[in-house]
């Protein structure tokens, strides 16, 4: 599989994407998935309101056209439409003038950061709200406020896309990623351009040993939903898959492990993050967060692990409007569209191998090896004798590259050449 | 289970008991069951002299009414009266003027604590002896000896004593103690008073999900004894165990492992003192010395772990007259009886369940879940999520709590919530 | 099984074997065997050249009477009959007047150690060279050489030799050794005839539990050969193998594990080593580099490691003539000799046992337990009671040993006095 240049073109994405008001229901989500659809051919699913899905019930779908809070000249100080995290997500409709005290009960801000309006949602109960800055609340003296929600939360469906990309085998890697997050940048708009941009990049190869599942739903009662469609068939076919979320600033990899941290996927993150050369943050299982607890719960068991940059939770600007435009940079994106890729491509070399010969092969009549007998073996000559040795139909690469340290891509490269050979067949 | 304070009462059956001249057999051990009866309903069970007890054979029953040494002007200068220790335990009768050198033969102390008199016993070959100080020893003169030991060695029985306090399951917590050492307070009355009391305190529960299997017998001779009864039905249905010794005096808590340190009984008592908080020893089983050194054995196999204060062999006053009513106090008998209170509650409390549904459950319609989604969990919520993710039908709580550090106590009271809310079943 | 001194006998073996020129084929293996055989009845094999072994074909024989480069005034500056290191192994005869630089293209020389004649051969590519000292090659002039191989490539055979010593048990004990270095000391002429000695010294003894299986074979194709024979039963029968190599030299023992390093011979090699109380070098498997690469391939898997003292590849004089009679002592072939009988004879005893009994056999009335009842039991009844603790039929007495840090030895003789009792049983 060939690596390509993508970083700006996933930034520009983000861009494009940031403006829409996105929530677990609603045309934000439509409109997201008409631009993706430009790039590649997702299937965009509805799934009605009042749907059971597992344990749960698909909500109301929620729009919003306006919303914002007039003092008593008349003047928008909270005004949605330039920041649509000023408005509590699913906040119900209103057309109310409060006290400043009233006000103040359905106001959400936070004093330790006291220039960021915060992100809030109420999905299952009905309420109304205004995120604004600490400061700005601060500064909100005595007198009449008029509150507007302009919002409706009506029997609608719930929206969610994906595609699946054929490969050889039936066996699949899942890369899932939420699309509910209104306008942040890096949690989770640089999850769902990557997300888009491996897809595109996945579709152009030639040929696919795995088959690849990528998945767009909002978080949570979207996984749910998703699951309860599909959850035997993955519970089946998922080998490996990927959480993709905050993947687009400037700061060193991070990695979530599954749920016992001992799967395919634990592997193959591990190694590729330990080959960066590059120090990477490893959590617990406990700091989880996104669609893992869904993947990962008792029953459905999936080997999920989650590749970030700063973690979701552990950054200054999470779910703030901090988390903007500027927060992201192509350069990240670039790193990240090239981690995964490497992952994946790693993935597909992962194969597991047997030596078709009893005793070394004679590698002299086939040119691949010293004719003087000397007392050390090329390195090269090493590596293939050691490949060789270890091809007991045991071992997959990724065990091998454990044993001899050699790197998976060498490997798989010697394992091409033997395989031609007829010294080595895949199991 | 409700805790409550006996560390008075304990020390006080000590005291009761503390004068009774015990041996493995004989009427010490039947006065002494006398006293206990008064406390719990115990089976007392006769086991005839000469009864093949596995590689074994049952001894003739020893009594003794009195023994002395009296110097040649018919002072007692030696008086199994005033200490039961001074005479060699299984002493034949004897009657006798002897030299000074003669009597030398006959006696034993300790030349390393030259105030103690030693407990020494001579159980399989027929001689007698005396126990003495060694400075006493040093003292004795040339001279004439009159030795005086009325004892009898008879055709009688073993006497030992057992409570089954039946719970909801067949399966069985095994706590045994030996009954057959004469006055010494640690090693074991500390044992057997603790064991009374925690019979006690489990006939007082409701309910109670283990069988508990308590036993009294004289150490070796008795749980072979024991053994030869009930190892088809104990091998069956121990799943943990604990021989209850030297828990008396303020020290450190020890712990004696099984044979492969990985059992129940292992997990449960690492737990338990762990979560005190404060040090304590481990010793290794090859340090072993009670009956685990049987209910261990080849074929028996059953999971038995001592867990103590200073461990018998490793305190100066072990096996000696210093071992008294001084050596133990209230309050280390009433920590160490709060101890094994809690090694019972939290196997009582160490099910595995397995979660109901598939994915996370709604949390939110369950009032178990904050209504403003927010970017952290509160700790409590955060619990429940764990549990709920590790109940995969493969982990006791004991397990979920090394993978989540939650305490095995909060993860039962989250469990029974749980249960109740039909989230979680027990398997 | 008793222990002997060998080293002076086996350091005159050395000796003898020392000038006799051997490749991997022709008579100089021959005469090596003729020797070996005045001390052990070895079987000796000839496999025609052309046959297929594996994935190879048996060469042509080679021998050589004489080999020399004269300088244009008819000295021979380099002979064949003063070291046979000079002539590249399977040279391909010739006769013919070079120039300086024609010559050069056919010489070898290490330029590091220029004291030194390497040892390099071409078995499987038809060419000629001669070896010398990198000073000896600096040292010629401009000005015609004449060089002269008298050597024959021929259809004949490959010949090996091996030796099996019967036991009470089908299961097997390899010990392999390479024959086909010329004039080189400690590799491998120690190989051989420490091997031989071994022979030797397990023909005498009048019992043996398991059979021996000894091979003398040219590295590499000898293996593959004699693998192409034997090797549905060695699978079958092999329980621990060792190739004997580089062991004459005073230098600490070293050691090569298995492929997975977990082998019976890996636990009785480590055992061994460590308990020579001197401190030893263990290498990894990729430091591999003799039969072990035939032994341990995929398919074959035998349980083979190697104990040597400074390893092949990793000592200044390996494969040059340095590696001479002065470098291996009669006092380092002894110590190596003694290593190896320990090996034997811990292989020998390791059996694993089960108690007879159920709880602790009662010791005293086999007079196995002290009499008057002691608070410490002596040491060795400590060791009897911990050998009848393990001895449940899981153990062998290399595994009870790492349980109780108590000696094979010191369990094998337990294991004797308590089987004869009836107490224990092999199982």
């Amino acid at each position: 599989m060939s690596i390509t240049m993508n970083g700006g073109q996933i930034y520009q994405l983000i861009s494009d994407l940031f403006p829409i008001t996105r929530s677990i229901t609603g045309d934000g989500v439509r409109q997201s998935f008409a631009l993706i659809r430009k790039h590649i051919p997702i299937r965009i699913h509805e799934v009605p309101s009042g749907t059971t899905v597992l344990d749960w019930t698909v909500p109301p779908e929620w729009n919003i056209s306006d919303a914002y809070i007039e003092n008593d000249k008349g003047e928008k100080i909270v005004d949605f439409k330039k920041n649509n995290l000023h408005v509590l997500g699913y906040s119900i409709p209103v057309d109310e003038t409060l006290t400043r005290k009233q006000l103040d009960e359905h106001l959400y801000s936070i004093p330790e950061n006291p220039t960021a309006i915060p992100y809030r949602t109420s999905y299952y109960k009905k309420q109304w709200g205004f995120c604004l800055s600490h400061q700005q609340r601060m500064r909100l003296k005595n007198g009449k406020y008029h509150v507007c929600i302009k919002s409706s939360l009506k029997s609608g469906s719930l929206t969610y896309a994906d595609i699946i990309i054929p490969g050889t085998s039936k066996k699949e890697i899942l890369l899932s990623t939420y699309i509910c997050h209104p306008s942040m940048a890096n949690d989770n708009l640089s999850g769902v351009a990557l997300t888009t941009f491996l897809s595109k990049w996945l579709l152009r190869q030639k040929k696919r040993r795995y088959t690849y599942r990528l998945v767009f739903v909002p978080e949570t009662i979207g996984a749910l939903t998703y699951l309860s469609k599909h959850y035997k068939k993955m519970r089946k076919e998922v080998v490996a898959g990927f959480i993709l979320t905050c993947l687009g600033n400037d700061a060193a990899f991070s990695y979530l492990p599954s749920k016992y941290g001992d799967t395919l996927a634990d592997r193959v993150a591990k190694y590729a993050l330990k080959t960066t050369g590059k120090p990477f943050t490893s959590y617990s299982f406990l700091m989880r967060g996104s669609d893992e607890r869904q993947y990962c719960s008792p029953g459905i068991g999936l080997p999920i692990v989650s590749v970030m940059r700063s973690k979701y939770c552990e950054f200054s600007q999470y779910h703030t409007s901090q988390d903007n435009l500027q927060f992201v940079t192509p350069h990240a994106l670039e790193e990240s569209f090239v981690l995964y890729q490497r992952m994946i491509t790693i993935l597909e070399m992962n194969k597991t191998y047997t030596a078709n010969c009893l005793g070394e092969p004679q590698m002299g009549k086939r040119n691949l090896y010293p004719t003087i007998g000397m007392p050390y073996l090329p390195p090269e000559t090493e590596k293939i004798m050691n490949l060789l040795m270890y091809a007991d139909g045991g071992n997959d690469l990724l065990r091998i590259h454990e044993l001899t340290g050699i790197s998976v891509e060498s490997l798989h490269e010697i394992a091409a050449v033997l395989t031609k050979q007829k010294l080595l067949r895949n199991v």
